[in-house]
């Protein structure tokens, strides 16, 4: 692994061996591609040291076992929690189907209010929706500011005691915009309502520590942190994650098993019924590792600034209107006049210009803002300013062609 | 990849890096060593092809749908299954999981009952009882024959129309029995019961066409067939599919989400909410590819002809007890009077042995036999006659240090 001195850019393409000379892959927002590191981490795992875990009474195993909790404390600790309060899963999106069936199904009913925004990300909606369908629970909506923030004011004078939960968006996955957790936090807690913060966006871009967020649970990705697809993460504070009830029945989450009564293991084992994504979970770890290597405020200030440059490129653009805030963290979206988005992807493309066009899994943040859906380009530790450059030089392109 | 000539017997412990000289990793039932294929693969889909699937307006996503969608038509081939049918879940648990959360409590009320067997794993107990307390359903529970087998007369003794759902194990994880499945399926359907499969065990050691098994649902993980970790199948009939109600919501799994309503994806688009483990789907395919290259009656009598090799010599000595029935696939259990199984396990691993010793998640399985644990070995194509006779030589040792 290459970091670079601190006073430097980054220059880590050359760690991402996916990524070949002059593409310019701008859609780390859907997945982040994989340092060496990572993926060496992975062969490892199957080609020198595989076992199960939890189980085996041979040393191999054994030794997996510490390996596979190793590299959970070592998750934890990169949004400052410990590792009884993480739980894997495959995904963010599974992470808050669990909340909302096994904490939600168990502590709303008829009658009580979940508190969403407009901008979520539909992983952040359905299966709220399915839950509050499920105990009869309402949904309530906050709106966003004029420069596509949540709007925390809104939230303040929205909030009322049904309301039992309030799930947000740490990092838009649209538009970038950062959302101050400590003070949604507060609002939510001010009525006794506890707060699931999305933080897919978040954890590969700005420093997270749930104990100064405040919030209750917190979800993220693995994939989108450049490791390994099919893992995740669940945080939870120990006395909610401790009362709420199994979510998936199976292997290792019991305590014991009879046709008679079954009883269940502590918090986290409880909710990790099965063969874990053991490999995974090495591969996140090394993951976190490379993070923490270059550091999380260099990359945000890296990425900060290569949006800065994207969106100027982009707002010189007559025809294009730029979404989302100024102070966007490594995500632009922007619409381009009588363009459709995908047609934009489709001739960036042409260009080596990797972005992503569509509705982002937030329809109902498309129809906020009046699109059908916009072209996205997020950025990574492996971007430069030659992929703003091809950016920009593709989107002369487009307006060529579309002239 | 080297597969052996037809006429000789599998030597293809050289195709599995992770197994140096001279260690006999009998615990394949908790997890399959990788051939070099698969780990080829799997590093493939993130060095060289890594991109997003479903979604992207480039090339390189384009690719890896292709290659994703691939995948599933070739993975749902090796159980006779057609793409459409094959839903990738965490693993087998997962899988049950999700068909007694969206099937089972759609379709069973008050009153209802759910026939399992003795012999099943937790992970087909649990969720079951788990649902059958939700929805208010009552369990019933076939007994084992005398040498170990689920006791179909029995089944069709026990049979009623309340009986909506039966879930039952092809191969035994304990004791290698052998499910007749076919037969079940016609005493199952004759009520009009569904019929879930437990194909863990047997997907890596038996022929499976769920057409001429006539079950309802199968069910496998991919770790177990020489496979990736963290990813498994649910294949259900696609009518049955097509009738479920979502399991998780999130991205992708949706037709149109909006606060006031939101509409689903057909099925298996469905109920796979979120980034799926895209790697993980290439790296099952290889594997697929590699047992498929070998052939299942190969692997299938290799196995048997193991078992029968370690049966023997473990009968051989007066204090242990074999359990399970002669023609068991792949697996064979065992006790020793006086040793506990994890002494055993304990003294084989400093012999260069490694097998599971415990309830190995089946705790009604061992208090109907009438042990608290069982010592177990378990073979794979990479394992061969030396492997028998180094379990052999550990058990002497064992013998001579407990005697």
């Amino acid at each position: 692994m290459t970091v670079a001195v601190s006073d430097r850019p980054l220059d880590l393409v050359a760690d991402f061996p996916a990524i070949p000379e002059g593409w310019a892959y701008l859609d780390t927002a859907a997945t982040a591609q994989k340092p060496r590191a990572v993926i060496d981490a992975i062969t490892r795992g199957y080609d020198t040291t595989y076992a199960t875990v939890h189980r085996g009474v041979y040393q191999r195993s054994a030794d997996m076992t510490l390996a596979y909790e190793a590299a959970r404390a070592n998750i934890a600790a990169v949004i400052g929690a410990t590792s009884d309060e993480i739980v894997f899963v495959r995904g963010a999106t599974e992470a808050i189907n669990l909340v909302a069936q096994s904490w939600a199904a168990q502590n709303l009913k008829a009658g009580d209010r979940i508190l969403l925004s407009m901008l979520e990300h539909h992983s952040n909606i359905v299966p709220w929706q399915m839950v509050a369908e499920r105990v009869g629970a309402a949904i309530d909506v906050i709106p966003l500011t004029e420069d596509h923030r949540i709007d925390l004011d809104a939230m303040a004078a929205m909030i009322r005691p049904e309301h039992k939960l309030v799930a947000l968006a740490h990092v838009s996955n649209v538009l970038g915009s950062v959302l101050d957790v400590a003070k949604a936090s507060a609002i939510a807690h001010s009525v006794g309502a506890k707060i699931l913060i999305d933080g897919c966006q978040a954890v590969p871009r700005v420093t997270v520590d749930v104990a100064a967020l405040g919030c209750d649970f917190y979800v993220f990705s693995g994939h989108k942190l450049y490791g390994p697809t099919g893992i995740g993460v669940l945080w939870a504070r120990a006395e909610l994650l401790d009362a709420m009830p199994p979510y998936q029945g199976g292997g290792s989450m019991i305590d014991r098993v009879s046709f008679e009564r079954t009883t269940y293991a502590p918090a986290p084992t409880r909710f990790e019924a099965g063969t874990p994504h053991i490999v995974g979970a090495l591969g996140l770890s090394a993951a976190v590792d490379y993070v923490r290597a270059i550091g999380l405020d260099r990359i945000h200030a890296h990425e900060t600034a290569l949006v800065r440059e994207a969106r100027a490129a982009l707002a010189h653009v007559n025809s294009i209107r730029v979404l989302g805030p100024d102070d966007s963290a490594g995500i632009v979206s922007f619409v381009m006049e009588g363009v459709h988005p995908h047609d934009i992807g489709t001739i960036l493309d042409e260009s080596r210009v990797a972005i992503r066009a569509g509705h982002h899994c937030a329809q109902p943040l498309m129809a906020a803002l009046g699109v059908e859906a916009t072209a996205r380009a997020s950025f990574a530790v492996y971007n430069g300013p030659e992929d703003v450059a091809a950016l920009a030089a593709g989107i002369e392109r487009v307006k060529r062609i579309f002239g």
